[in-house]
This record gives structure tokens, sequence and C-alpha cells, in this order.
């Protein structure tokens, strides 16, 4: 194993109590209060939809009736994905550190939108297979974090270690705590990775007992054929490792960061570990599409109450994140068809999270206003 | 007819030569244009989904691969219904001068919403049955166009004169150019006034041949009981009015017009107008909700070549918009459940426009990126 990162790797004891640490966003009582609040603003009950539900839910992790937003920051995790040999993507690997190259210059989607939404933007190279000149100036940060030049092929042996694994929670861990030690209350996290739609599929399925075909997309853009065979790659793989089954509520943490480790990716784990940093932090969790939302399943499954912390930022066009968003029983803000990835989905939820507290903290009520209430 | 405002009564002919003066946007090759930009750009195709929907209709419409959004204003149109006397909504009539002054205070959703996205907020009342005083001092302007105080009750009697009406429409237009003139590309309307949506059902009615009742909601808030009675009020209405069918394709401008001032408001003819201005200009219709969307029908059946400047911005909670959505064959850019109008879809729309235009301008291509293309 190469491991070029500072990170130290996460003994399974201190995932155990971060994990202890993350306290359950509910209060009945807390949560009357917000409602009263939004109850006399001046609108219809209820007339702000969505945006009075997170409002409230803001309201409920912060613990205030104005709650607000503190240096959102961007962290996208980049990894490569042995699975590629398998042919599984319609775009070759080496998009990845090209890609990672393209967002650190300014020129991919994500550059422009947390530039458009003043999101601070760190690239994490988790373990791309490709050597980054050290020396380059670039516009966004890259750090250099390798767990590995890319997973092991996931059809023949585990994607990861478990010390890879467990390096690579502790490495989302320790990058996202820069953030939350600095004040940020809500972090969005992004992935680049060919091939890592592979790894979410699988990760969905088994965290969600959801069929694998419904769990598998044409992610960049495979043709009909080119699907078939990432199922069939797919199915082969969950088969090779025998006892890879889906998991229930009652599934360990053992369970969960093994299925993890065979068929995760380095950014994936790493933004499990930074998920669950960030609700330890009590801060807001920015979830973004598929790759983002098989990341989350790990983690609630590690930590429960971190679903409170969790804001599900839109619904991607990549066939498996609806139904895995339906399993969950969550409503995203947004539904614009993205099938991109690299967080783009919770830059554009910004300003969203901006206008509920933007609600929650300038808008008058019925009293102050002086004005009617229905008659 | 009381009749304070400063606008000129619209003479038909002239309200003809504004509708001969809006261009069709479509132009295939230049679309082609843009789409070659949209496939170049660092993303698989179509991976940015309505957001790329979005940039193609905005470099439409302003003949441009660099989309941009230029001085973007909201105007927020208030009058009153003399319908309100019939006890079809939750709300009492003083509500509209209330919500007026809140707005103008910077207490209302639009108004927090318009400071949050740096948009040009003016309030016009067109038919306010208030007196507003003139020499309060307001956060955001509220200017004295009064068509009238309220409309007349169209249960019993025609909302508008012909003379009010064509002159509400001129009002619209006036207010809008005088931002379009100033150089603004892309103008939301906002509406305030109660009872506003039992106009809107009744116009969504006859300018779709959609079903009365499922174009009939509870507004601000109605119980089932109030909801019966809003329909039953409606329908007696349309009776009483013999003659007042649902409109066709071929129906003349006379006729919408005749529909409209039945049936509309001072706040909803103004909105007319003054998206058939904007589209005059050449410049961007920001759709808001239900009664935003029962003035685009007008307009639109006055000036089909409308359609192609108007960016739908969010579906509504309110019953009827969402059948009137499909009828136009159209998907908003947000849905939230959002029910309150005043714009709020418009104002919380504009960071997509933002980031639409942002794409087309920042993003790299692959060749510039050095970035491969699918394998």
């Amino acid at each position: 194993m190469q491991y070029t990162g500072t990170s130290e790797p996460l003994a399974f004891a201190t995932l155990e109590a971060i994990i202890a640490n993350i306290h359950d966003t509910a209060d009945a009582a807390f949560e009357a209060a917000l409602q009263r609040k939004l109850d006399h603003l001046t609108k219809p009950l209820g007339a702000l939809g969505q945006l009075e539900t997170l409002a409230l839910q803001l309201g409920l992790i912060q613990k205030t009736l104005s709650p607000y937003l503190l240096k959102p920051a961007m962290l996208l995790f980049a990894g490569d994905h042995g699975i590629t040999a398998a042919g599984v993507s319609a775009y070759p690997k080496d998009v990845t550190w090209q890609m990672v190259e393209n967002i650190c210059s300014g020129g991919a989607a994500i550059s422009v939108l947390c530039v458009q939404h003043d999101l601070e933007l760190t690239v994490v190279d988790a373990g791309v297979d490709h050597d980054f000149d050290a020396k380059r100036r670039r516009r966004f940060p890259l750090l250099d974090r390798k767990m590995g030049r890319g997973t092991a092929d996931f059809s023949q042996h585990p994607a990861m270690t478990t010390e890879q694994c467990l390096a690579a929670i502790g490495l989302g861990m320790a990058e996202s705590e820069v953030h939350l030690q600095a004040g940020a209350n809500v972090l969005g996290f992004g992935e680049m990775g060919i091939g890592n739609t592979s790894s979410a599929s699988i990760l969905s399925h088994l965290f969600t007992g959801l069929d694998l075909e419904r769990c598998t997309g044409r992610g960049t853009g495979l043709s009909d054929i080119m699907l078939a065979h990432k199922h069939s790659v797919l199915k082969a793989s969950l088969e090779h490792h025998e006892g890879s089954h889906p998991l229930d509520a009652n599934s360990d943490p053992a369970t969960a960061l093994h299925l993890l480790r065979y068929f995760g990716g380095f950014e994936i784990a790493a933004m499990v570990g930074a998920m669950l940093m960030t609700a330890r932090h009590g801060a807001v969790i920015l979830v973004d599409g598929f790759i983002a939302t098989a990341a989350f399943l790990v983690a609630q499954q590690l930590a429960p109450a971190l679903r409170g912390y969790a804001v599900f930022c839109h619904s991607s066009n990549e066939q498996g994140h609806q139904p895995v968003l339906d399993w969950l029983n969550v409503r995203p803000l947004l539904s614009l068809d993205l099938r991109l990835g690299e967080g783009t989905g919770c830059a554009l939820a910004i300003p969203l999270l901006q206008s509920a507290c933007a609600i929650m903290n300038q808008m008058a009520s019925f009293d102050t206003a002086s004005v009617s209430g229905p008659a």
C-alpha cells in the first residue's frame, strides 16, 4: 500500500467515540418554538413550503430561532477506481486527474458555481492514480492525501485494505475538521472519480436492499449495451465476494465498514468520514447526488443520528438516485436533471439555505407589521 | 372611475403594434451553435440538465453565446378585488394594503429575497382600495398608479371597464419600460391582491379549457367548505356573464382582452402589459406562480411569440398551477411547495439564471482544459 497522506490511520475506537458524540437533532419543544416563529411571519401558514421545512431543520441543528450560514465550504474528494479496468465507464480513467486539474484551474462546473456562491473550494486527492505537480500554482488548492493509486478492482479483490478504508475515513474527518474548527457551520462534499457510480450502485443496493439493477445507471453516459455490461460486472462482483448481502437496520458498524472497504472508493470513504465529523460538530451536511448519497447511506448506518444534519440538495438524473431518496423518504431541494457530481447540487442549493435563514431573521411578524390574520 | 395614475390609457392600435414587434426567439442555426458550445464544456453531454436548457434559452433570447443578466428587477403590482365581497378569501381585503406597506418596509418574503439577490424591487399600486400616505418614507418605492379602488365584483359586473383594463395593461408596459430602457434584461413580476386567485382560476379555466374545479384552489388557506363556496361563486360568475367560454388558439386579441376585463384584476392586467413590453425589448420574463401564470396565459394569447422569453420559475402548491403548467408543457426551475405569490418564486430562481450564465461564460472546454472525451 502506497500511502503518502499525512492523516493517521483511524483507530476503530476513535471512530466509535466520534459516532457516540453525534447528537440527535430532534427536540420537540424547540421545534414547536421554531414552528411558532414561522407561523407568525407575514405569510399564510406554510406558504413558503420547503423553505420553511429547511428553516426549521437549520434551527434544530443550530439550536437557534435565528439560523445562519458561516463560512460555507466545499470539500471535493477525488480518487480512482480499479473497477474501471472492467470497462464500466464511458470515459477513460485519466479523466479523473484531468478533471482534478480542471477543477483546480477554475474550469469545471463546480469551480464556477463555488465562485458564484462564494464557497471555499478545496480539492483533496484521496487516491488518484496520477502524479500531480506539487509545484504547480492552482486557483483552488489541491491537497495530496493519496491513500493509494486508485482502489483495487473490486471484481477481483476488496477495493481497499482495512487500513486504507479507515485511513480514508480519517482523512475526510481531518479535512472537514479544518473548516469546522475555523467556524464553518455548513459543508458540502463533492467527488470526482471515473468509475465511482459503480461503487455507489453496489453500496446503494447493499445499504437499502433495493435491486442492484434499479441502482445501476448510465454514469457519465453509457449506451444500453455498456449499461448491461456494467450491471453484469457489478452482479458478478457481488457474487465473487460471497456473503455480501444487503444490510438491515441492526447490522453493526463493522459490517458496514466491511462493505465500504470491499466496494467503496477512497473518495467515498473520505466523504463518509467528513459527514460524520460535520455532524459531530453540529454543522450542516450538504448531500449532493448519487455518489454522495451512497456515502451518506454508509455514514447513516454507522451513526443514525447523522440524518438530522443532512440537507439533500438535489435529485440526480442518475437512475439509482431517486429510488434511494425515496427509500430514505427525503425530498431534495432541487430537481434539475443534473448528473454531474462534483458537489454541483450542493453549490446550487446554497442560495436556498441562505433564503431559509433570511426568512427567519428578516421577515416581519403579523404583530410587528400590523398585518391582519385570517378572517 | 378614479384614475390617478400617470399612464395614458393604451390605444388598441398601440397594443397591436407592440405585439407585432415581439420577435420569435426560435433560430435553429443559432440554437445549434449554443448546443455545440454546451457540448464542448468539461462535463458529460447534458449532465447539467435544466441549467443547460436554461442557458440555451437565455442565449436564444439575447442572441449571444455568452448570456448575462443585467440590472435584474422585480416589479410588484398590487390591486384589490371586488369579488372578495363574496367571501372567497381566508384573509380580509385590508391585508392587501397592509402587505403592500409590509413589502415596502422590507418585512415581507419578497422584500427579504430581493435584498438577498440584489434585485431592485418596485411596488406599484395598480388599484388598491386604500389611501397610502404619499409622504411616508419607505425602504422600497411605492408608486401611485391607481386604476380604481379595487375592481368591481365580477360575480355581478365586469371587473374592469375597457378603459381601465387597457390603462392597466399600459401601466404595466410603462413601468417595465422604465427598467428596460435603463438596460435591465431580466424582469420578474410579483403581485399582491387578496382575492386574486379567484381571478386567476377563472382566467386559467378560460384560457386553457381545463375544468374550473381543477383550476380552483385554497389560495391563502381556505377550508374545504370555503373552497366549495369559492368554486360555486366562480361557477355562478361565469354563468352570469353569458358567453364566457374557453378560448381556442384562434381566438382574437379582442376576445382575450374581453375576458381579462371581465374576470381579471388591475395587477393581473398590469402584469400582462409588463410581460408584453419585456418581450418586446428582447428581455427575459420571469414567471412566478399561479397568478403570474394566469397573466402569462393572457399575454401569450395576445402574442404567442412571447413564450420564448418566459422562464417559469416555480411550480406552486396552489392547486390550479401544476395543471396549467402541464397544459403549457413547461417545467419550472423550482418546486418547493411555495404558495405565496409576491414574485417569491422569481427571486428564488435568480441564482439559477446566474448559474446558467456562469456555466456558459466561465467553464472550460474539453480542448482548452486538455480533458479527454468519451473513450
